[in-house]
């Protein structure tokens, strides 16, 4: 393979691993196992295994973010049936090779937030751009008279985005999305009407 | 040190230092050298170090049912206090050392649900416990006319748990409590009333 695209390789197999096995269980040999590239390729591509780890994060919400592009951004939609497709789709993302792997933002903000200030300060701009996308979404739903419009967005969003995550960690943990299912009736039966 | 006290020393101080720097990336080594005692003492007392992480979840969890107890269950106040004083305890008790730290059942979820069959059991218990805790807490809150005698309590706690897991696993990347409060606030304002 050419080097750039054993860069990818070592991006798309390493991100699937990380998401998989966790970030600090997977070194530096499990990856390029993964990618099935020689070992010195990912010294040739990654200062260090906290910048592939920032690369991949990347590239997750890259992929997040066409998803948001689809469901809370989609104006074919009306607001609250975009965010409740873009909660729906959490139970698909999450889940790698059919298992439930959690959300990899989600993964990563326990694993590291404490002991990787590069990642956290990425893992917090992140958050704060699907929170932006929520609150956009909640504000669409004012205009069109489906929530009040005296409604605080912003933070009645930044509710949405931790209980999404908290969610997600428990399917995790069940092998089930049945606590993001749960989630999102509750949010709607309650806290939305 | 004797042998006891070695082990205890190996379970505090690894508790912590997990607590602080995740699981996979705690060797070992450092777990030793965080209790200041000899190599030999870990493979003297713990079989493996899933072992060991089972020993440290058993040790949370019972740090953690101490205070479910001082507030969940604290029949002198009238159950929705409980409730609150119990996400009220989650702003201490997820700050190890001054930081956000977040809480050490959803840290070890993230990180090892996917490949250690016996921590994501008993992880999966704990989390039982804890929202039979939580919905014995909202029964009697039906039982005073605090909330409505037809509320499905046992789904309402399952909500609860994993949203407050959430808002630990944000304010861990936040490096603020801000988010267990909105919780709360959110909960009572919207969920609860």
């Amino acid at each position: 393979m050419s080097r750039k695209s054993n860069r990818q390789e070592i991006l798309t197999k390493g991100l699937r691993f990380v998401h998989e096995r966790g970030f600090a269980s997977a070194s530096v040999r499990d990856i390029v196992e993964a990618a099935g590239v020689p070992q010195g390729s990912f010294t040739n591509h990654f200062a260090s295994k906290e910048a592939f780890g920032l690369e991949i994060l990347n590239l997750y919400f890259a992929n997040a973010s066409e998803v948001t592009r689809q469901t809370l951004r989609n104006e074919a939609l009306p607001p609250l049936e975009r965010l409740a497709a873009w909660i729906d789709s959490s139970k698909t993302g999450v889940s790698v090779s059919g298992q439930c792997n959690g959300c990899l933002l989600g993964n990563l903000a326990a694993e590291v937030a404490d002991h990787s200030e590069a990642l956290r300060t990425r893992l917090l701009e992140i958050f704060a751009e699907v929170q932006a996308a929520v609150t956009e979404c909640l504000a669409a739903a004012t205009h069109t008279g489906d929530l009040p419009q005296t409604l605080d967005c912003n933070r009645l969003a930044a509710f949405i985005v931790a209980s999404l995550q908290g969610a997600n960690l428990l399917a995790k943990v069940q092998g089930s999305m049945e606590p993001v299912e749960r989630f999102k009736q509750i949010l709607f039966a309650k806290v939305l009407r």
